[in-house]
């Protein structure tokens, strides 16, 4: 029998896990608002407001039922909407009772969502507002919902014999946002003025203690983003996770530091941040299972990865205005990788289907948000036009400015 | 005999809860100071910071006395001051078992100085410092405790025939505080220039990123304001709060976008905040009974209040900066009477007695507040000067300015 | 045997508490760059950001096993790195059963950053980026660790006859870190223009809002790392330490707001908002044993404490942009003392022992901050040139600029 102390702590554990990924949205609200330029800041904080919205609902009709089918390999449904288990008012009896049917669902929901906000910030400064939304609802209630029923809703990732591993979705969320923000910055085009004469030009972000803001969120939240993946309070768990974590995200800052000082020579903020959250993604596929040496090497790695992925990005024309691509895709592979390399079960079996679950994932993200906004490129279109651009989103999708400053 | 880990985490969890209910006020602050024009804003972040002071030691000294006296219908006081329960070391008989008694006090008294944070921002930008510091006291030391007590106290609402139910306070926190800040708007008057020739001028907030960080705050903190009236970390109670809020806030930013768009034709950015806000006012009566339905519903139609409502105030000349009449006043009527539509036992006499809860708190604090502003009024005024509203409350109250860019 | 149940639900609160006490950090980094000039705020947010990664890193390999060595009266050291208790899955026999060792690190550590920063706000706007660093390693690493091991890891101050008492680092966190403070600033001396013939002179804070946004979260902070000290979710205990906590806080910004409206005849921000750390920083060493009145005169007392030494630092031209010297070395002092005064075993020997506390670890720290300091400015130099500083450090050392406004 379940001892109710011992639930009610594990599913309060997985409700304030919850409350933190919110925390996260806020962060990369925070995060792509400091980021852009001050003509489009109204635009980006709207879109997010309205992500985490939409994400909740849309996730509530079919994302969780989609990803939670109850059977399936590579896809299943198990019908619109919640349904809280019969006959059962204390949902004691759910997952091995640690925690209740809605606590599962709103925690899901809130992981589903940061999905959209990863191409939030990719596309940023010239989508259509409207053309976005659209694209979004699709992401958060099938693309990501199906791809993560193969790992974590009993699909045929985790049925491999050697099991597909990704602890927290370095793949399963954020290589998954990342492959699909590529490919939507793919159809979408680089900002006006950002590729001149192919040269790359600096387009500045308008607030640093905003984007910094966003950064040290988004770091608290990925405590109960990877704690709360424990799915219990478990003592040892829970301590292992926040330990990894932290050097991880500690390791990443630093190992950005050095390699932004070498390489483009000079203190650079904006890395050193981005090198924070590349820790951060890579070490959520192996999160419960890497030691303290291993955490921060996969930090320090994932920071070292981050000025090169930039600079790499810039250089084939891929304009990421927040540079999305590398902390979430570039760090999402690394880390699952990792797993095969540094944890438990390290060794060429582990490699090989982390792989498989990396390139499975990454073509469905990808042709799935390619097709989608292709077509909503060929209908309603997805880019704003060059007046638009150069006045900005603020003034002319929205009529207003973020500040009015004397 | 209570189990000690139950006792534990249930009294964890209300502390928690009231860290969150904390970070409210850091929302309400961020808020206000985006929606304010620049030349208001240290005043604001002012009032704001020493009105959580103010609340907490007052309520120390008198108001959680009033709210929870123990006995009577109307009023009741049990003595200044706190006093731990003699001989109970440990706290443990306290509220059956389920938190300490300094928790509960804590827990209390943070939702106590919302109330006046609630009026901090409908008067904003041209009311007189000391005069609002003296009102805020007063407001929080008595007038709400004295409503709260009504309800929650053992009081004579909750002692009806049908009890009025108000699980969280959408009438005794936040139509309360919205009743006070509408007699204090009537009797302040608007802001200079805001009607003229009968014509309403749009005052445009100075920081949307503020605005939009403060939103987020409030909705974070919202869980625990939510999930912490369940007055325990029960699973089934406080994952339910949880779902409903969630759903309530996000339809409410739905509902506020779809209706801004087709009523105003623009993306607003403040509607779908307010929105947001209004939903999660709506749910806060009936959080802990409400279903997945009909939680987004009850977020659905406060978020469609939200612009009607703005329009409306400002029609009737109601200067209220940051629309706080419309988000706790209108919303949180909408969701005490939603408890007698939707609620567990909808119907004609719940729906009554929730007219007769808002109808009697409103009047009270509608009443309470006005002859007290018309007091302060009367004798050491309630408004700067033409030239100090002119020049901004930074300079002329505070010698400073919010900001030093170059 | 422990109960499982309560095993988990203490573990948890201390991670908990340890994002908060993360949230510290985010808390630091906001008020100080909100309270430096434009020209230097992604200087202070680069450091901040780096001091958490570093603190963390170095914690792990050293510090905490220097504070915790197992052994030892004023030194011991127990081997770099960390080390899993062997044959101990759960972690469950350590710490009589409260915690696992991974948190009892990872709280640690989130603590000891908090030094480093202390010292960044005070040599803000004019050090030599490498040279802050190099120094922050080394404080976080020896100076802190050691002089902490003498009172929480079993050193010679918690051997004294009467036992010197800081619950949670009134003088082991904060005036050590202000100690160190004082002495960097003696050596790098005050900002260019700051004291024109002997007269001084306002250098303004770029950024309030900001600044206020980074006090509410230290003070939300502030609950996890009070809250934490308890090293256990024991109801009793954490509720008792919220409540005195809450209350110090409270009157420490109504202690500020009157002494600053009397002395310096205004309604001055910063002097609240310092008041509320200071009230904070006050009740830390015996948040624990004090009641509700001792609480309120603890932080009244620090509160007013504040207006009076930032105006003394400011005469004998200690120049401090942030008031870190105010809020910890000033308010820490008295918070350790105000434990002889009205703590539970108040009285002329706990007073002697605090007082040899407070010296004891004060001249350590300040003479390892002077000697370190002193060797970087003789070495490397410690301060930017005159020119770089009145470009200021963020395009001189960056290379960017915080903010792209129109």
């Amino acid at each position: 029998m379940t001892d109710i102390a011992l639930y009610t702590v594990n599913n309060l554990w997985l409700l304030l896990a919850t409350c933190m990924v919110f925390i996260m949205h806020l962060g990369f609200a925070s995060l792509e608002a400091g980021f852009v330029q001050e003509k489009n800041v109204v635009n980006i904080l709207f879109k997010n407001s309205l992500i985490i919205c939409i994400g909740l609902i849309s996730y509530a009709f079919v994302g969780f039922n989609l990803m939670y089918p109850g059977g399936g390999d590579f896809f299943g449904f198990a019908g619109f909407g919640l349904s809280l288990p019969e006959g059962d008012a204390g949902g004691i009896n759910y997952a091995d009772g640690n925690y209740h049917y809605y606590t599962d669902f709103i925690f899901q929901a809130m992981f589903a969502a940061t999905c959209a906000t990863i191409v939030s910030g990719a596309v940023a400064e010239r989508i259509k507002l409207e053309s976005f939304l659209i694209f979004s609802i699709l992401l958060v209630s099938l693309s990501y919902p199906i791809t993560g029923m193969w790992h974590w809703g009993g699909g045929w990732l985790s049925k491999l014999e050697t099991p597909f591993y990704d602890f927290a979705g370095s793949t399963v969320v954020h290589a998954a946002g990342g492959f699909a923000a590529l490919a939507c910055v793919l159809l979408i085009g680089p900002r006006s003025g950002k590729y001149i004469d192919g040269e790359s030009t600096a387009i500045r972000g308008h607030n640093m203690p905003l984007a910094t803001i966003g950064v040290f969120l988004l770091w608290f939240g990925w405590y109960g983003f990877n704690g709360g993946s424990v799915l219990s309070a478990d003592a040892s768990g829970v301590s292992t996770v926040f330990v990894t974590t932290s050097l991880a995200a500690a390791a990443g800052g630093i190992g950005a530091f050095f390699c932004s000082l070498f390489y483009i020579k000079t203190y650079d903020l904006s890395m050193v941040l981005n090198g924070i959250l590349g820790g951060l993604v890579g070490i959520t596929a192996g999160a419960d299972q890497m030691g303290v040496i291993d955490s921060i090497l996969i930090g320090l790695i994932a920071g070292v990865i981050i000025p090169f992925s930039v600079v790499f990005f810039d250089k084939i024309k891929i304009d990421d205005p927040v540079g999305a691509t590398s902390v979430h895709l570039a760090c999402g592979i690394w880390g699952t990788l990792a797993v095969g390399i540094f944890g438990a079960k390290a060794g060429g079996a582990q490699i090989v289907t982390q792989l498989i679950g990396i390139v499975s994932v990454g073509i469905f993200s990808f042709v799935f948000a390619f097709v989608i906004f292709y077509i909503i490129k060929a209908t309603m279109g997805v880019r704003v036009s060059e007046g638009m651009e150069q006045k900005g989103l603020d003034i002319t999708e929205h009529d207003m400015t973020a500040y009015d400053f004397n």
